[in-house]
């Protein structure tokens, strides 16, 4: 492991519009300032990331199998599709790599349909209820399951 | 609001298909022909209509977003992604315009998975059961919801 | 079917009261004020319509069987009877001629228990979610199913 | 128990329409006629009954009340009642006579939901799937428990 | 607030049996004797109570509309509509005053389907498993709750 | 159907030991009692009955297919097979001629497993609580599906 | 049964925060000025209270034994062990003394995890929507089965 | 039915990943391989082999729309799509073709999500648990399924 | 394994009787024909097919542990006992060779209550859907098992 | 009691296959060595025992039958038939004698099935997880509950 | 495993109450006779026992911890909270010593809440419904265990 | 917001033996090393923390309760108590301050009753399955959570 790490940022659907809309629950920062805050955070770790965001299910399938090459770690906030989507989980499980699970929200506060993460299982850990703060706190934690695996091996 | 209201159509997943399979259930007019009979409805009221069909559930996600600068307000056939597609119901929910989800079977009168809708909560009402005429009965339902948004404000 | 069409508008259990209770869900308009726009709109279409109002399930279910010689169809929002009354469901199915269910409020959008219509498979269609407009809409659909069943004949 | 037994024979909601709707699902004989039917047996049995039916829950609640100084037992086709009313149930079992609960369609052939009677636990037995004979059947049964009845006592 | 408080007491289907009929769960007091006991009370508290009692749960509706004009608090037990009838559910969330449910018998602790009120969640409170004496506690529990409401007008 | 109409009763699991055990929920008739009693009935109605117990789902099966060559019909009390036997449901079914189902104690008042039976939607109807008359009734029921059967054809 | 009644008001985990935080649920008042109303009740009735809060279940359980010798009847708010603690259930049902389980909101009318009480069905009863109400009808409630238990021996 | 048969093998999300990733569950052949290994059965039955293979449930649809026009018979791995798109079930209803679901592994001894197919019921039948070979034993299933069919006709 | 392949070829309850009842469903070939087929492909493989067919649960789970000793795989339709023969499944289990499931039907376009497999879980794989071609993929299924299982060793 | 007491040692389905088959489960000891264990446990407990084993659920009702007369307690494994036979459960509930259910395994840590046992209700006690000494210890409690028994008359 | 084995006897909620309160469903036998009862049984094999009951979970969680260094194996009786103490269960789980659970009562024939063990699956085993001799058939099997385990070692 | 920060990190039920029992799903870190390491994040950040565990629920509670006065924030691995402690849960929403619930392992990725937490909904945040550095993932969460909360004020 030599050289910076690589982390993947991704994001699911409906989340290019956040910050814009139902600012009450997600809070009134955009996409583009968290990545930029997102950012800061990294350049203080030494890490490079990438943000990815697409409201098709198959293009985040499609960047999960591309992340195998490209990175050492993945932070995903898949949007609603945390909720269905056995295809996003199979995705996760099948790249083994560390990949940490973000929602802004706190998912058991709201509709009981949130409360059930089917793609959880397949990820490293979860981090939810922060707001913007979530990514963050999933970047860190990324950084150090990818350090905690290198060790292992 | 000045100038003529403008409504999309959009179809979800296989009504692409409408008229030429399963024509027992649907019924016999092709989607061509529900769209014509529509657009007349359309000019009757004054109203601008744009269609919209597609079978990937994140086309659907896109053109419900860049419908907010577009248009006042939507009828959706969700097709099935209306039994699971947590992110189609989101993507309702984010851009809060008046949205009509039609169905031209009645829902609650064939397999008990179409008995519910995820993405019917976001919507402002549901109209199922009357073939084609749903369309035309959703049309005059947004049109109504618009005015009723608009005498509001 | 020569002469005017005959709709008969029944209301089941509460509905009495509104417009003067729970405004803030069912809106400010009274039965009556619904019931003179839906006579406006019946007048334009040539419609001949009969209002009914009940709080008792046995009523609801006698009219039924009466329309069956003095209707040609029936509009129906019948109250929180939608949620349990399998009789009411029955005498739909027993008239056999076409009923459109009408909810003025989104009944997916409430408590979950407003969510399963008991009746709805038994009629021809059904309409959620429009305020009083969901009568006009409603009072649309039924000529139009009405209309289509005669020329199938 | 001198004298004629009398019964008492209790239709629900939507029974009035037999013979004249659905004639496939209940056949084709109208409730007169299978009345009249009911009656021969009575004759030949040597009792005495009284037909009664309503769509009201409350009217046969009235009746199953008053039944207590009239009757030694009841046949009840309870109708769609049959799956919800607990207040039927409550009646029956209040008044502690014979009640044979009979239904003309086979229950546990049809919708899910028909395959539950909550009445039938507050009932002597049940008898179901014979078409208008069920009735003839479920005279005998409440003769034949009215006299096991009065040996015990 | 000028003059006696008035409270209507409602009882619900089979109601008018007790004393009569299974004295083992309900006791050995007919309604007469529990609505004279009340009488006394509510002479004691400077209260005039009317009674009311029906099988019929669209006269129980009924009746709840009648008492916006005519009564400051109601006393109800639903009977076994208790556990299915929204459309009770409905006219006690409708006529919003204080309305207190009581049952005689403890509906915690007989058969599973008695556990469950759907009228409770509309009520101001629930009272249940005192017996005779239930209706005693209700009445003083909805003088209480009317004095507290007018003292936060 | 030139003869004696020839029916099968048929006794599952445990029913040898009617009479002898649990007196108290099935009664004291031993089944040879209950079984000359059917005879009698038998006798009188001019009908040839042949009985056959067997504690072995297998041997049901197996009976019940040679049934197809020797019975014009079959009474039969599956015992406790009724709660699971999905095999003898469709044998049964298989055999498509009338067939009986009946039940001594009355189903629906004992534990909730009990409540539900996967034969009945298979056969004609469904006979339940009677004690030893149940067999009686059933055997009425079906010779009269026999005879309804053959004026059918 | 000589001398005063003594009652043993009990309060489970939380409600030491009565009147503290979130009064916009349970009102204002601290359970020191809740006991003090109660206290007057009492000495009104001629009753001696005695007052006992805890957060630790096993605790509850402890002094529920020790009433025994020591008190005639208990009102208990159990707080939320109501929705799972079995063990306190076992220890009400035990004691076998008059028990009333009050709550001070509707139960019915909140989360639904807060609908199912599992330690209500070993009460004599339950109160529950009157705020600190709940706590005086449940003193009246449970003197009043003191005394008829009393009766009864 | 003139020329070579044609059949459509599609694979959804994931499994072009197949022999790379999770080999102690799919086995170490890559899909290459795989689609080598049904070629050759291909030729030795007569048959043409397409391969299509996609991550977007969206594409599925539009394939299985196309091959209407191109093919004979479809044999699918719908990959976890499997348990939750009734989108691609009502596409492979709508074009009632013969379709041959295939599961590498048993879908039965898996997680309990995977036990369910909700694409199952729209196909003309399934094959789960034999590994690569599911393929070649689905290729002869959709091609015996084909000329059934055709001797229909 | 020196000399031909041993495979048992096993039904369950009620398939004795396929085509000559309920051809609709199963088809018109009887066990006969069906196994005739079998067995010309099974010569063409060059494997040695024995046939076993009982109604009893117990002779199938006995032939199964007999199995060990005389076969080298087994195809089996449980009919059925697939839906609730969890002693089936052990017997499955416990000799741990190579066992296919078929079905003739498609069990997920039928009854809920037979899309659920107990005894899958224990197989090798399932086939279903085919009619009497099942048997034949199901042999051909078992055959490469065997294979595959013996290059293991 | 005079005399040795005789118990009767039952094993359901696939019991016979132990120790030779799934040892990891159930362990290396074959039904014979166990039951040389029984035996000699038996003798220093003076009682005599009898073993029993069938795969066939109605053998094993049978010799509960016939075990009224021959013995004075039964130890049973009913084996995968613990789990949905409630025909066996019936034949235990019926000899009203002392029975005690053991498992080798613990069936509380295994498949979600194997949790419920719906023959315990109707045995004295049931013995989990003790591997082959599970025997011993309801050699051990059956004999105990027949003493207790035997007191008590 | 040089000298006596220590077991220590754990008793959860309200069992300090045996024998003293609902002797009709749990005998007659105080706690302190069924313990000297047990230590009779330790005499004769020679083991030390050492008891321990209280009411508080987090007692009987803290004891567990202890139990570590002080004892070879455990046998607990958790009372009520055998239902839903996972914090119970994880204890029992996390020492990994030889703990056999033992109930009074058949716990599979009382209310439907007592047939599930969420503590039994950490354990080694289950004994249920022999009164005091469950204590006594739970020694024997905690000691077989413990000698099991130290054979294995 | 003068001076440092203070943060409480409590631990439920069995967390005292991280690190000496089940090292294969919790690490072999001891609470202690744990503690350590969290103290030099705090040292990091200028926080004061302050460690509590305790197997008591109610002692839980009391000092949730007492940190009202003494911290600005808390984090918590309720262990077990996630699961089933309503208690926990009021406790955590009456304090009403900044509380991260933390948990080492994926709770989503082991036993299903380990799935749900009751106790989130009422916290700000929950962060699970990084094992020990879950804490400090936790510590930096409640911070920011502090500081947000601070901002807005």
């Amino acid at each position: 492991m030599v050289g910076m790490l690589r982390v993947l940022i991704m994001n699911g659907p409906n989340l290019n519009l956040l910050g814009r809309r139902e600012t009450d629950v997600y809070g009134s920062k955009t996409l583009e300032q968290i990545e930029a805050a997102i950012m800061q955070v990294a350049d203080e770790m030494g890490v490079t990331v990438v943000f990815f965001q697409s409201n098709h299910e198959g293009a985040i399938i499609d960047k999960l199998h591309e992340a195998l090459d490209d990175f050492d770690g993945i932070v995903i906030n898949p949007g609603a599709l945390t909720h269905y989507s056995y295809a996003v989980r199979d995705a996760i499980a099948a790249i083994a790599m560390p990949v940490v699970e973000v929602h802004m929200s706190n998912i058991h506060g709201r509709e009981s349909f949130r409360e059930r993460s089917v793609t959880a299982a397949a990820c490293t850990g979860q981090i939810s209820g922060f707001g913007a703060a979530s990514y963050e706190h999933g970047i860190r934690a990324v950084v150090q399951s990818i350090k905690d695996a290198a060790d292992v091996r």
